[in-house]
């Protein structure tokens, strides 16, 4: 199999991806073409079919799709100059292999995840997390399935998995420094802090915003799953529910970036930096992982900067 | 009676108040003295009580306190200079002549916004409408004896209706001038908008922020409460409870003021603008009433601008 | 007649239209084209010029011409690949059906407003205000043929009247809900607020920003206007003159949307509240209105989020 | 005479002052005194009255008052320890003598003005600023004897002169260095730019907002006052009117400081930077001529800085 | 001895302690009293002189002084009423008694610092830390008696090497969860990064801004030691020194915070948020350490929230 | 030869030109061609190579290149449509007619400059000076042929002369309006202001950001230059040093602009006027003439505005 990673210039292309856009587009002249945008478990690059006329079935955007064609290069980038498509069939292909994925093995993570769910000593607050995290079958599918984001950081299946327990270990690292902190609660929120995301964001190949994620926001839709999993364990004690709720609620830490609330706890503070240390962080290393260029990359709009490798 | 609000100088007073705060100071001689603030349903004023060595009873803040003495000018405030305190004894003061009250019959308000509710086509809105204004005889209770605010503005009794019901009036003139605007989810959620505030303010006398309304915030509280009721109401659509949670969610306008969501529906903008309106309209309306000074005021931190009285 | 709203692709036109723009491209290949922007009263298209070698008589952006063409679609837009070109001939064509116009009658919103004129009580404001809008007529027919913006809302002939009856009206809601206003003056300054767009813009089919309208703005030619029409009543009072130009300076409500002063009085408020609700409401229902897709319609920098229409 | 500047700590004073401000405080022993601001033309200082039993006769504040008592300093400021308070009679004192004003002779500074006055080329410049220096004898007494400003910056009779002539000849410095400057339009608007002033401060001894001021602020005045002169003067050419009007308006730079209009016209911007960099040098000036410390003064609200004073 | 953190009510005192400030205060009735900083190891506490007529010898801020007098309670804080003063004489007292300190002793902080030294394997950066840490004696003696900041957080001696550790020891775990990092550049940024404030603020017992602290600040200073240092090394790689500087300059993370440049390198990304973490979470644990009050404890402006005590 | 400024539609060009940019495209058909960015003394112009096949020979982008074509007009810009290319040899061209260069002569302005070092009273600051701009031969050099930024504003060689002596003359000018300004401090700071720039930008052709340029900024570079050169005059001032280096340091002003101290001596804020003052007079300059249109340019980035030529 040709993965689209370990495409060159010149290559000849025969193999299946997922098409995950398909925009029909009109030359000057007056000629119809498609861009596409493939994709498999290793990456993206885009398709063109500048001749619609023979040898292009019918298909639709997140369908799989055989395609036939030279790899050539157009502005610093490879793209695929198609000339052939018909629709992959069942059986041809498995939809595992396309989608992109986090380096990490998805179980390993998810052993280390329960680790820190049987470290907690608060009887409650390990009951809802075993609600969550051991006994609700859905929930822990499609949570190990999800990324963390549509585009930004961690947008690969496992992300989300990768992101909440890198952030619970850096939280755990700070229950060591201060010990103030309450780390029932810290660990607690941390593990719990994102998983509004399985509703905000739908499951791959969409991997896009849902009506409720626009309309609510996985802040709000991860505060209210958690409230109402605490509602339905008896004697959960009120002022944790809420304390609780509030961690998650202030985790992006202010206003602008979609918090309701700032943080007003010592936990709700260390979650807040660990989770904008971990998404900063692995903006900055995808980004360097992606591009092996020497120099500098260009202004970043998430990092807000001109950024460049360490060269020492 | 002698209710604060017709104090003038010179007045020799011995009534019922209730004491809302109480701080001991010292004078730079070392002399301990008593600062409070009594409070009427008329409104507050400060008294001293410089010689604690006799005729002062112990009281605590919150309390309802028999004073005696004299009201004394000092920087253009009325103070009562204080010679006798005991608490008053059950039986001796109504509560209910201590809390400040809307200057609107409050059963009066309360029919309009039933005859609103009844007005609302969609069933399902309806039936969570009634949910709470018509079958839960606690909340109804709750809202109609509460404030809309600690201090800012419908800070009395009462003052959580007439605000709902304004903003309720103003969306409905809306609903006439702007005929793609859905009435019966803007009604809904102008009804529902505040409704978070029962829990995030504590009853009268206190009127204080509660625990749970400094860590999740009313606009929050408010969503869940209607997003649990919708799930008790057999068939709610799903699009419509999240449709109702965003309009509730996004109802501040921007981020910088607590929403965690921006409008995104004609609905939520059209709350947002009614809610806006009809809070600063009112701080200015409760300035100038309280105030009958000719010329500038001064300036106003929640209005943002030094203002004066209109003289035209 | 072959309005722009009702084209279908594959129509063949051969018809009069404004064209609003000219621009002369050159393909990769060297060959020039025309990008025209084509009007008429129901709306824009593009149109393009592939062939510049016969058919094509000349012709300049603001006149009328006449074209044959077939209309095709191009990234989700229709626009019409022209053919022929020749300027219309006077008695051909009646300009007005090719302005952009109110969806509500002219004359019946005028005769609204001079309702509310009549009901002004204070006889100098009323007498400001049919100096403008009763006695002078070259004002009133470029008032009421005036759009209220370039792009953003009420684009449109009538736009501005219609803005203006719109704000008056919600102004007067107010001011049966908040009885501290001073209705005479409110509405006064309601009616009066925009006056200055009629100097800020040229008069359609240009409807673009003047020379004046970019050095001055507005809202400051606006209330010279107003204040120079007050000089010339007998007797105007100095106060009230003062305070009708306050409110018209401070309608946008603040100093980063071009005000140079804030509200300071009850009435200022009231005015950019107004202003405020028709023109968001306004932007968003021309927004619904036009595009007829389901679903989130996309970043929108007017409102500052991403919208959608509503499904309940 | 005594004059505030030249008070020492045990002086005995027996001499007449403007009494700015008198505010009636209690002590906490419930006795009255009066707290005054006093004013001559070379400072000001605090009096104090403490015992109003005998020897103070009836006074408002603006009123000239002959005062008897004996300085003494009170947390490193030196005030008056009053015993004896009479109304001061005409005659006995020169108001001139009370108001704080100008270290340059003002004809001399005038002589300069009118210089560049006589250097404009352009005929109807020349005549709009003769019609307000030249030939306005009213306006000509107010705008010398006027300061810049309430307290911020050249806030003292003549200020207003001294600060107009220093922004014209920062002008001219700049015409010398961008020949791309008309000089004829950047010297008008630096005579113009804060005429605007005479009406939004009263005259001293006041010198205080007027009602004027705080609804239109002295940019919106002084641009009316230039338009309505220019369009007394025949064949005054439109473009320039609009163009001296919009560089009046923009000079504040920004919106944030109250111009409704960003500099558009290099003239524009030349005007704004003279201001800015006149109004913030001045600040710093006297700052530090009023302090003699060494060492750090502390954070300025104006400067948005802490300062100190150069000591290489 | 009576140490400051151990008074109660009630005590009478006769001991040592450093005067950090002295003001001369006036009372109403104009009689001087001193209002005194009194300060040992264990913290601060108000100290007032009455009677300054008998039992007072001179005294200076910042000297050691022997005071007698009884604790009392004045608005919720313990203050001393002083009857007696005198100068402490040379042997009475030990300076390094009455200057708070980090809780952990200096020694063993130092030598977990000095182990990350002989971890980093870049030779020349290994060079650069040894200079200061191990071969300059001066500074490594002032370094570990520095405070970290005049009075945010870590405001006493040993707190600069305390802040300076902990945020080594978080970049080291970060190291460790992000391989991309280059751990010998981002400890040596780690443990240089505030260096420059045993410039910026002066040694204890003043701990004080210097001037140079005021007109360059410890970011510049701190860049300049290192820069200067490298110079020093023979062969030092330009590209190194660079690298290292930038993350100097960069470690506030924002321009407002006074950061010249923003974080470019992933080991400056990493810093600024390792310094941020350690500088918040350690405002938050001293606030909760010095405040026993349950509840809610006010808004805090370096928090930029109001804030509590977590109750689970 | 024929110089870029004076290119007209249609003629036929064959001369050396120096190639800055050089981008391979693809058209729609498939087809590579080149794009290049053209420059000599007088201007930049883009250049398309549309036929590879023959004439063109292998070069790079910063080589100078014999190019031969045909002017074209396209979207109302001259491009050149080229046939044929070769290298240029050494001794066809002067690489010193390829830069763009200052109007003003850069040793007249030298002059001046050397005139301003010989009128500094203070000994040290003159010697400062003079080992800078009179002993260090390979620094004058630079510095002389250097630009003040890569394309704002005095993008061209001898800009950083220019700017610094325009800047320091608006200083001296302000001296003598401010008496209170130290000369000598003001006018060193002027000279030295952006020295760093000659380590932030590579020399031209380049003139683009060098990496150290990119990781410390030519503020901080600056002020170590200068401290590193005061450290090395026998007897320098501690307290002069620190004083210059903060001139250096706060002359953005802000914050926001890379300064990390805001002006906090009276010579800081005198250059920052002056640098901000010359700096935006600059670019409207130089936009008003490169830019021979009337009317409105459109709006402009650095400016903050839509900017057009005045008319008067």
């Amino acid at each position: 199999m040709h993965r689209i990673a370990s495409w060159r210039e010149g290559d000849i292309i025969s193999d299946i991806y997922l098409c995950r856009t398909k925009v029909v587009g009109k030359t000057k002249t007056g000629k119809s073409y498609y861009s596409l945008s493939l994709q498999d478990g290793t990456g993206n690059a885009d398709g063109k079919v500048w001749d619609l006329s023979s040898g292009i079935d019918h298909f639709e955007a997140l369908q799989y799709i055989k395609v036939e064609g030279e790899v050539q290069r157009y502005q610093n980038a490879l793209q695929l100059n198609i000339r052939r498509i018909r629709l992959a069939r069942e059986g041809e292909y498995d939809p595992a292999d396309y989608v992109p994925t986090s380096p990490y093995p998805i179980d390993g993570m998810y052993d280390r995840l329960l680790g820190y769910i049987r470290s907690i000593s608060h009887a409650k607050l390990r009951a809802l997390l075993e609600a969550f995290f051991v006994n609700d079958a859905a929930f822990i599918r499609e949570f190990k399935a999800h990324s963390a984001a549509k585009s930004v950081h961690h947008s690969f299946s496992g992300g989300l998995l990768q992101h909440t327990l890198r952030v619970t270990e850096l939280c755990d690292d700070y229950c060591k420094k201060y010990p103030l902190i309450n780390r029932d609660l810290l660990l607690t929120g941390a593990l719990c802090h994102d998983i509004g995301k399985v509703r905000e964001l739908s499951a791959f190949p969409a991997n896009d915003y849902t009506d409720e994620g626009q309309l609510l926001g996985h802040i709000v839709i991860g505060m209210q799953m958690v409230a109402e999993m605490a509602n339905r364990i008896p004697d959960f004690p009120e002022v944790t529910k809420h304390e609780l709720c509030h961690i998650i609620l202030a985790h992006h830490g202010e206003f602008e970036f979609g918090s309701p609330k700032k943080p007003a706890l010592l936990e709700a503070m260390a979650l807040h930096f660990a989770d904008n240390t971990d998404a900063k962080l692995e903006i900055m290393c995808e980004l360097l992982t992606e591009n092996d260029a020497h120099g500098w990359l260009g202004f970043q709009k998430f990092l807000d900067s001109n950024v460049r490798r360490t060269e020492t």
